[in-house]
């Protein structure tokens, strides 16, 4: 069975769907890989590493593609799927990054075009399928980012230092939503010796962050009903949130550095601070929004952009993982690699959706769409 | 004996040459101190704090300076002293950074006005004028923002992750040059995580480089004569220098993340990486090079630009400091302020030239150049 890996075309991508170590191991299982040149430049992946593992080179796109079994890359929706499917042959399957909760017509768009497709994001949260959760790679990499860019715009240094010149307090961090991204964001800012608190609606919580070295705050307001089966925190009603604004109002107002982590899949992202606290914040102080890409935490967000409203500085990142594409491509490449050893057979994928994790991430399978939340999305329930 | 604070004119600038805790200590001390309105808000210090202090508040620059014994400003030379210069008025001292031994110039410049000039980069470096070093002030900052900076741009996470899709090994980085700049990038790139290496050609730096848990570098080649009176390094002879190349060489091929820190004062920067040297290192290295602004650690340095050069990433940042503006201006007020406590009498400033740290920071005084190394590179000696 072939598998393709295609060189990404989606703007300023950096990552590779696969790096030389995944492709031994792949290898070794019994299949065969085809890399497009250079599809690893930009994750420090020459051609050549590729070959000494195992791989075939192909120089386009189109010998890529020809007679692969499972096409891999990173973005697999939006204008890099428009650019992709033509040269797609009815029959192939794409494994990618798909965004279905908030677009489900790519499982549209895949079934017509008779080509299976398996969305990352679906991975269910279970045990089993923690390897292959590409969305805890990509949190992993966000918190930690958040972290030094909170630490790049802050008028304070983050450690406490006892200099020549007098002794710096350190800077105050605030992570809201611990998540695997906020608690990679404590760690990080605590590690850079900032006085790290966090919050979350969770009340398992308040462990995570203690682990991490950071303080949970509470603001002795009840919530209910707040993690969801697989793990995410509950969307919350309006009063709640309203109560709960004005309880963080105070907590806001201390802090040098702010970072927000409270995203809801394929939902707009709850605004967790409104511009009247934004206007009680320290003039200096920085946001760093890890929602702007589903409308932000903080209202005045703009996602991609850093912007300043009452002298506090609000950056809006965009995918942070193409920041880091060397580790960000092994990370990504090892989910998919234990994703593709699950279902790869000799002569080509095993489609038994009797098994969890295939069942989820399959959005379409033989020119129909078979995914049940999908389904129920798309109105074809 | 009123002191004067002026708002910074100089491009980008966000500090200010006071913070309010000095204010309080200098009026303990019997000065008045006189703010020019809106000077410390970039910083985070609105004027009621500065009132509270014990401050007054002038509106505008000439009420600031009508009067004043001392004006202290951030930058006294090149465009920022063209523009404040014909407001001063003969007799009146100005306590600024003036970069004097790379353009001496700028004492006759005042000696013409008839302003006493007092020059912080030239404090002494001995124990008693520690708390008054506004460079190892500035070196700290620069240090720590330069392995926040190779953090960001590192195709790598710094810290090692043992995580659900593999372990990631951590970045290696290596600085070269551990004065106060390169001890504390050491200490910080070490806190987020990274293998840290560091070189300098001063023996004794090798327990200052294990003091902060990073890795003496042995190129295994002699020099003499490393370390000047000041506890600068020295400059070496174009032969030591080539047999450091060809040696470092190896070293440099092996990090993600190399920090340069070397600089001698007044002159220009020696170049540690060469081309040659650079065209050997891994593609997705990242290059810090903190002495950009005088001529740059690497041959293909831009001051403050980033450029790319043979898959390696340059980056030559300006004024680190500024970025940090609310730290940063507590430092270099403080140091500000302990010389000042040093100099005030009564009636005015204490010009005793038996002192060492008065000596060599007044540049000119009573319309002469009376420092003498100024005096010898303006030819005047």
């Amino acid at each position: 069975m072939k598998i393709a890996v295609i060189k990404e075309t989606y703007p300023e991508e950096t990552r590779v769907a696969l790096i030389p170590a995944n492709v031994s191991k792949l290898i070794k299982a019994g299949l065969n890989v085809t890399i497009q040149a250079g599809a690893g430049e930009l994750a420090g992946f020459d051609d050549v590493l590729y070959t000494d593992a195992g791989a075939e080179i192909a120089p386009g796109q189109a010998e890529t593609l020809k007679d692969a079994s499972a096409v891999l890359t990173l973005h697999g929706y939006g204008s890099a799927l428009d650019t992709l499917l033509p040269a797609l042959a009815p029959g192939q399957t794409l494994i990618a990054m798909m965004d279905p909760l908030a677009g489900p017509q790519v499982a549209q768009q895949l079934a017509q075009a008779e080509i299976n497709g398996i969305a990352l994001e679906l991975v269910p949260r279970i045990t089993r399928a923690q390897s292959m959760d590409v969305l805890s790679s990509n949190a992993t990499i966000a918190g930690y980012k958040a972290a030094l860019l909170g630490a790049t715009h802050s008028h304070q240094l983050f450690p406490m230092m006892m200099t020549a010149a007098g002794t710096l307090k350190p800077a105050r961090v605030f992570i809201m939503g611990v998540g695997v991204a906020g608690l990679q964001a404590c760690a990080t800012a605590k590690r850079l010796g900032a006085v790290v608190e966090a919050y979350d609606i969770r009340p398992a919580a308040r462990e995570q962050i203690l682990s991490v070295g950071a303080r949970p705050v509470e603001l002795n307001i009840e919530a209910e009903n707040t993690e969801t089966k697989g793990g995410y925190a509950k969307e919350q009603s309006d009063d709640f949130i309203a109560r709960q604004q004005a309880a963080m109002a105070d907590v806001l107002a201390q802090q040098d550095v702010v970072i927000t982590t409270a995203a809801i899949p394929g939902r707009k992202a709850p605004v967790l601070i409104t511009e009247t606290q934004l206007q009680a914040m320290k003039p200096g102080a920085v946001i760093v929004d890890l929602a702007a890409e589903t409308g932000g935490n903080c209202a005045l967000t703009q996602a991609g952009e850093t912007v300043v409203h009452h002298g506090v500085t609000i950056l809006g990142p965009k995918n942070f993982a193409a920041t880091v594409p060397n580790h960000a491509s092994q990370m990504f490449g090892t989910n998919l690699t234990n994703l593709l050893l699950l279902m790869a057979q000799e002569r080509g994928l095993n489609w038994d959706f009797e098994d969890e994790i295939i069942r989820d991430t399959t959005v379409s399978y033989q020119g129909e769409v078979v995914n049940a939340r999908l389904r129920e999305l798309l109105g074809l329930a």
